[in-house]
Formats: structure tokens, sequence, C-alpha cells
């Protein structure tokens, strides 16, 4: 089914916090920030989830005209009601196009372009914008050293398109969810279970919490299950993917695509050093920035993949 | 397109507050409330929103398998992360099902509705859950009595189905936002702008506050349009619709329907009275229920259609 990037765009805030900064907020040195996670720095944002996500779709729509959709798939929220995509559709200036958000966590954005795609090809739009906006700053808990030395904050978006003259399409998609892994990964506030004035709220579960062990223990399998099925259906080897974009969950998660995966590491993208983990916009941000550095060109087979709270995994093959 | 629901489940709480009871909490008198919003009792939960909508999808599952999708598609989640599908599906047991949440507030389930026809033609599954389960009572504000008075808890979820042979089916469907009405009705905490630990967060923040009458204002002459275009768009006259099923916004925006609309006011189903404004919830449990009640039967061209935060309006007309 056809299904064609056209405009992509992302947004990274100017302000760098590295390593050494945050290192005297975790109590940590900059060599364990550095060892655990991969991450020498990140962006923080001083502007909230709706302004970043703007920024990165007005860079993706470029000089055309709106969207007739706009898809937030980003993992958390500018706040509870409305859903963010209004938001983001208001600093747009877009008044009467549909909006509507997406919530799958750090997989929002591969579940987005399903829905785009499947949007697409049913004729019910022609030109969908897919942004997503993470401040996961914002949630971080210096109590936990690990998880608040991964995130970062960052937008990407993109502009999809059914062009059938066109040999851009997504190839095929599989996303599975595992709640054996719910608690794994987690801000367990902010909802109907622990709203901020129950007394049974800690100020912790306000917060983000992971625990990357686990998570990667439980992921790593399944993933890789998923890829072997996912290629095997569309007989195609691994030496047939140009390249791959994971999320940035962690540097080792990324690695694990060459290490255990079996790609050549020269294919797999890898921003978390310098962008850390964005959440829901750490994929897109890996694919914009590959595009715009060229190291994703039209013809390419590239494989989107990654692991998000739930646990899920998810896995789009597309050819760019 | 065929869709055809093949199996709906409702769950309400057993523990039902009247407007007398209520009264007390607001500082209003039991005839205030039914004058203002025609609310006489709701439901209010003491189980939180996944167990709600598990209740109400097992109804909806019946004997039949696994669906190979679950979409939740409600308002306010149980949690930040992970996102409320995968807390519903460990209550149903359905380890490795694809699960993700569509968030377009009190029209979750009609944007659901869309997305899982649109995945029924393209192939892509076969068997779609979609689960709308609201607690809307913890997120009351005594001190707004208006929008306290309407909300309500209670859960509804549908299976559906692509079957050719059938002529069941999603008709078209209308979708759109107007940020401009995005302040009129907010839960403005919880998220990254106004974090519970935010100096600036105030409690109210964490609470609903909906402006009725500005809704209203904005809302009734969009919906008429939408309606009407849906419905010539489709050669359908208001005597061929056969029922209105509005989301229970209030017993006022339910009652324009027929007063401003021009429907049949025996058409138009109002499960307000009894039950509140469940949020996302509210649309499918009138649903549900005018299909238990036999108010709605197979073959019947039926109207979906409602409001909600954004703001958003939206229309399905189906044959049932």
């Amino acid at each position: 089914m056809s299904l064609k990037i056209t405009g992509i765009g992302h947004y990274l805030p100017p302000k760098v916090e590295t390593a050494k900064e945050l290192s005297d907020k975790i109590n940590k040195s900059e060599n364990w920030i550095i060892s655990r996670t991969g991450v020498k720095e990140r962006r923080v944002s001083l502007i909230d989830v709706d302004l970043m996500a703007a920024n990165a779709a007005s860079v993706a729509i470029g000089g055309e005209g709106s969207p007739d959709l706009i898809l937030n798939a980003s993992g958390v929220g500018k706040q509870i009601i409305p859903d963010t995509s209004v938001f983001i559709q208001r600093e747009l200036n877009m008044s009467g196009v549909p909006s509507f958000s997406i919530h799958a966590t750090c997989l929002s954005f591969l579940v987005a372009l399903k829905v785009a795609n499947d949007f697409l090809s049913s004729g019910s739009y022609k030109r969908i914008l897919i942004v997503s906006s993470d401040r996961g700053t914002v949630g971080r808990n210096f109590n936990e050293p690990e998880s608040s030395s991964l995130l970062g904050d960052g937008a990407a978006a993109v502009i999809v398109e059914n062009d059938p003259k066109d040999k851009s399409m997504l190839i095929d998609w599989r996303f599975e969810t595992w709640p054996e892994g719910a608690e794994f990964t987690q801000v367990k506030g902010g909802g109907t279970n622990l709203h901020p004035d129950n007394p049974k709220t800690n100020s912790a579960d306000n917060y983000f919490s992971m625990s990357g062990p686990r998570v990667y223990r439980m992921a790593r399998k399944k993933v890789h299950s998923m890829i072997k099925d996912i290629l095997a259906s569309n007989n195609t080897s691994l030496d047939e993917v140009d390249m791959v974009v994971p999320h940035q969950a962690s540097y080792f998660a990324v690695q694990a695509y060459a290490s255990y995966g079996g790609f050549d590491e020269s294919k797999v993208v890898n921003v978390i050093e310098e962008m850390g983990n964005c959440v829901a916009a750490s994929l897109p941000l890996a694919l914009a920035v590959s595009i715009e550095r060229e190291k994703i060109k039209r013809g390419m087979k590239v494989l989107l993949v990654g692991t998000g709270a739930g646990l899920s995994n998810a896995a789009a093959l597309i050819k760019y």
C-alpha cells in the first residue's frame, strides 16, 4: 500500500544538559551516567509539548497546505483533557482540521503510522500530519538515577500521503502487547487510580519509573522474533534492510539490534548519546535526523522498530 | 464498507448516587441539579476504569474467542504510563494481543470506530474490541456544581468484524476540531504543563471543569451542519434515520437533536437522566442499552453523533 513521507521535521530545544551537569542532581558521576545509559547529553525544553510539536510540524509541512488530519502520537500529554492534538492544532492555526491522539507510549508513532496508512488506503484522508512530542525531563525522578539519566526532550513530525504512482510504501507492520511487563515502565499517577489528591498517591507516583534490565530481558527475544517474522513474511534478508531506526530506549537496547539482532552496526541509527530517550518522539527524531543527514535516501528499505511501556513491541518495514 | 457489531456489552457500577444524595456535597438542591442538568441519578464506581472496562468487554466478547486487537477509547486513563489498554488487556487475560488507546475525549469511541473500520477494510485485523470506560466521578470538582452534577461512571464495549456478506456497515463518518473551544472543557493538570508537583498547579486544575453554555453555543450550529452534510452526502432524509445515539453531554444537549435538529424525539436515545454524562463511555453506553432494550434492531440506520472537549464534533452513520 502506498505511503509516502512527503515532509519531515524535528525540533530539539536549544538548552543542552550534559552528563556532567546532570551528575550533581542525581548524586552520580558523569562516568556512571555515560557507562550506564550511554547518554552524553540531552535537551531540556522550556516550552511545552504543544509548542515543541508545532515547531517540528511546521518544518514537516513546509510551504505546503494544511494536512486534512492531525494525529498526535506522543507519550505524555500537555494535560488530561482535552487531548494534546487540540493544542498542537491551535498553535498551527488550522481550526476545523480533525485532530486526535494515539497513545501507545514510546510506540505511539509506529501505531499512528499504521492508522494513517489505513486511513490513506481507504481514501478517508489525503494528507496526514503525525507528530510526536515529549518532554520527559518534567517527569524525571532524580531519586531514580538510571531512568532520569535516560530521558530527554524533543519532537518530530511527518506528513504522509498516498501516491499510487510512487514506490514508497508501508510494506508491513507488527504490533503486540504483553501486560506481564505493565509495571516495568510507569508513571503511576495522573489518572483515575492515583489522582493527585488521593491520599494514597506518593510524590514518586507522579514521576517516571523504569526497570531497564527487566524491560530488556523481556523484550530482547520477543523483538528478535518479531523482526525475523516481518522480514521472512516479506522475503527480506537482514542484509536487504538498508537502515534500522529503533526507538532510542537506552544505549544498550539500541546496540542490541546489532550485537543480538545481527544487523550491521553502521545500519542501526543511534542518536541516544546526543538526545537521550525522548519517549514517543525518539523514533521519529531518529528517522528525521537520518533523513536530514542523508543516511536514509529514497528507495531504501527501512525497518522502524521498538519497545514501549506495556510492554509492547512494534515493527514497521517501509520503503522510503 | 462492511462493519458489523457482533458483540456489545456494558457495565454500570452497582452504587447509585441520587440527585438528593449529591445535593449536600455541592450545596445545591435536588431540584436545582435536575432542572440544570437533567441527571436524576448516576453510578459511582468503587473499582477502577480497567476493571470496569474488562467487565463490559467480557459481555461483548461473550463465548467467542479473543479479539485480535484491543482499542481503548476512553476519556481519562488509569494512569499516565502505560496507556490503559494494557491494564484492560491484563484483566482480560489476553497476553500478546496488540493494544493501544485512542484519545479524543468524549468522542474517543466514534474515532475508534472509524480506525477499526479502516483496519478491518485493509485486512489488518479481523475482530476488534473497542472499549470505553470512564470514572468521571473521581474528577468532580464539588465547587463547580453544574459540571459535578453531570458526571457519572460507566463502561461499554463492542466487538466489530468485517462480514462482506452482511449489510451492516459504517456508511459514512465526519470529524472536525475547533481549538477555539479548547478551554471550554478541561482537566488542566496531570500532564507536562501543570505537573502535580508544579507550584503553579492549583488543586482545581486536577478536576474537571466545563462551561456547558459555551460548549452548547459553539457546538449547536456546527453539529447541525455536520448532520445535514453527512445525511445529504448519503441521500438520507431525517425521517430515514431510525435512531439517533448522541453523546450524553447534558439533558439539553441531547434534547437539542430533537428541538433544534429536527429528529423525532422518540428516536433520540436519552439515558442521561439515569446515568449522567459518562465521558467517552456515554455514547457506547447509550448504544448498548438501546440494543439491549431492542430499540435498535438489525438493519436500522443509526446516527451516532456528539461533541467532545477540543471542541470536536463527530458523526457516524451506520447500518446496524
